[in-house]
């Protein structure tokens, strides 16, 4: 018999480590809630109406095709028994226990409100397909409900959006979405043209893009500023209400869209290992990916957590979930075969953000620093090369050159699948402790 | 004071009209419950993965965007009153009374039930973007289950779709469907790859395609069976039940997925005019295009109810709309300038419909009739140059290419707003009269 390995999450991590895997004689199962892998990183391109929902998306099943040994199934892990090697998914309302020789926990992360029960009700998040629609279905009524207000402090409350996160994600977003409202949204509504739109970039830390040089991160905020971005550092997001976002340093901003791209945490899935967690709800791994303390269970990307050899846990990026896979997959082919695991290390190519129509920051091998256009293209060609599918990277590409070339973005579809359309408030007031966390 | 016309509505009628309407030296409003207006002939092929949602929408703003004299509200009309001149916009939460001099009235249609609570409860429409995406989110869950069935029984019955109405949309979509399936699908699903998966079309007539001649309609059965979908006719369903639909016949067919495509009937929209409906819920318009008995109301489209001089009913068109709106624009001009209106006559250039892979029949000025390849180079032609925006044109043709060459349906992607995924049965036992129609 081959040995089973079954890997729950089709993210970076869990494809990474399956893609690897499938070419050794073991049979794997993957386990995701989504019969689509995401593209992250270009989510917010969705959220902004650049892109199609279907161009970030590619089906999980398309990419086993041709392996005869991987098999997949569409469902959520409610349950692991690592004493009997056993994962129970719950999947199209049925319960389904799945037996493992050994299981790869790549889970990934979700958006981190911070406990905080009264932003998370009320504010976007962007870690999936789901936030992108929601997100795009909400700017695009603000716009419409704008254009049709009956006075000018509802109106710019309506056209005015708060990002909140200094990271590669906020800037992208609050980049993308002025140039959304005022190259494109603008000219289509005739009670918008005399009024800007307001877009707030708000970081707790004094610089945006906190582990870049400080060329950089000055550069990203001199960039953002130049596009028409307000960036606001130093201070945080105290509590929301109807129409309003408060800060922490006392400013209130009329506003009815609160975009949360402050970082990320463990997906709770961790917490169904009787391990204690590391910080961020993480999984704690040994350098060989092994979950601390479970002989036969490793983990991989975000959820997992690992430390470099100076005590610093590696960041929840996409190359580091790459480079963990390859290890992980090496070390189970090593330990079927009876050979030793190897240890972890992290080879850095370094971290780029856009910020706009020919704006955005890169730091080459921790090295080169490049800005500007430079920079931009080279965000474009990197993300269109590590984007799945030959025809999403053609379709992406012409969408590009489309909305570079005409200054339009074709997505502008409000896709209300559950009668949403009816929500007078998008950020009612609320009672503080209305959701868990 | 220019004249103020209100449009409700912007699908092909309701568009065409006020295409037409700014150009001249009026203020057009119009109202509409999407932000988009739809490409409704190629829905049915985002229900099966051919296409992105993105692709067959396109921005009713940006259709105006260089018309100073057009508004957009988004909204959906609760109530007229034509005594006062007025429309009662439900938008947002918020209710907004909109006057105008002429309203044209383009609603539309929706799916038609025919009274029947338990099929409307169960089956699934094909007129908006909304039921597309439902209907695609449901046959790919209905594939993932059957992967992970039990027993064979199980298997066919989650592999197995009807669908009822033998016009263009249901032949469409059954050998859309059958190809999604067959071609693409089956060879990903390791349980499936033995299970010839079954689309069986059924329709109440002796044959399909009532209006076209009956070498057409013959060669529309043949070649659908050609492609592999079994096709019934002379029979409706009755009723269905949790995992079956039952026949008038008395034949049962084990299915989890029914797909309703038998016709339309007026928008409900038609009922808030204080006259009495035509057949199908329509509005009786006069020769004009006025609303019978309402001075300045017209109707244009699928709501309109008009004969032609032999006493028949105009059919629910693209064309007939098309050249309604043509004549209302003409006729409201002389209405304003004084001159006497036109009376409507329809120029017929002809049907299509598209069965599968180089399948389909036309019926060129009721003259030619076209078969296979030809008719479905014609099909294609035709709506790709119909289709509005370049770089929706663009991005369609090189789906259809691609589709074409590579076997593969891209957009395979189950997008849940609404948590559904927990639905355990789509097809519950049900009471009888849930559902008022």
């Amino acid at each position: 018999m081959r040995p089973r390995i079954v890997i729950i999450g089709a993210g970076f991590g869990g494809l990474f480590t399956a893609r690897k895997l499938a070419k050794q004689d073991v049979e794997i199962i993957i386990i995701d809630r989504n019969n689509y892998h995401t593209f992250t990183p270009l989510i917010y391109q969705v959220a902004t109406c650049g892109l199609d929902v279907e161009d970030v998306a590619y089906p999980v099943r398309k990419i086993f095709a041709e392996h005869d040994n991987v098999f997949f199934l569409l469902g959520n892990v409610e349950g692991v028994t690592p004493d009997a090697n056993l994962v129970t998914v719950r999947t199209n309302g049925n319960t389904r226990d799945i037996e493992y020789d050994y299981l790869i926990v790549a889970a990934g992360s979700e958006t981190n409100y911070f406990g905080n029960a009264n932003i998370k009700q009320h504010a976007f998040g962007l870690k999936t397909l789901e936030d992108a629609v929601l997100l795009r279905n909400h700017i695009l009524r603000m716009v419409e409900k704008a254009d049709w207000a009956e006075d000018e402090t509802r109106l710019k409350a309506l056209t005015t959006i708060v990002v909140v996160g200094g990271g590669p994600t906020g800037l992208e977003t609050a980049g993308a979405m002025y140039e959304l409202y005022n190259n494109i949204l603008r000219s289509e509504y005739n009670h918008l043209k005399t009024t800007p739109v307001r877009v707030i970039l708000v970081e707790l830390q004094e610089y945006l893009l906190s582990p870049y040089p400080p060329r950089l991160r000055e550069s990203a905020r001199t960039q953002l500023e130049q596009i028409g971005v307000e960036v606001v550092t130093g201070t945080g997001v105290a509590h929301v209400e109807e129409g309003s976002v408060h800060l922490n340093n006392g400013e209130v901003i009329a506003s009815h869209t609160l975009v949360w791209a402050t970082g990320v945490k463990a997906s709770p899935l961790a917490q169904l290992f009787d391990v204690e967690l590391a910080r961020g709800g993480r999984l704690p791994v040994e350098r060989t990916m092994q979950v601390s303390g479970l002989g036969n269970v490793y983990a991989v990307g975000d959820i997992a957590y690992i430390e470099d050899e100076d005590g610093n846990p590696y960041p929840q990026l996409i190359p580091v979930a790459q480079q963990q896979a390859k290890l992980l997959v090496n070390n189970v082919v090593r330990r079927i075969k009876g050979q030793p695991e190897e240890s972890f290390t992290y080879f850095d190519k370094g971290s780029m953000a856009t910020i706009g129509r020919n704006h955005a920051v890169a730091w080459v091998f921790n090295r080169v620093q490049l800005t500007g256009f430079v920079a931009w293209i080279s965000w474009l060609a990197l993300h269109l090369l590590t984007l799945m599918g030959f025809r999403n990277r053609l379709v992406v590409l012409i969408n590009w050159i489309w909305n570079y070339l005409v200054y339009d973005r074709a997505a502008r579809v409000i896709l209300d699948l559950r009668g949403e359309e009816e929500e007078e408030q998008v950020l009612p007031a609320a009672p503080e402790a209305a959701t868990g966390d």
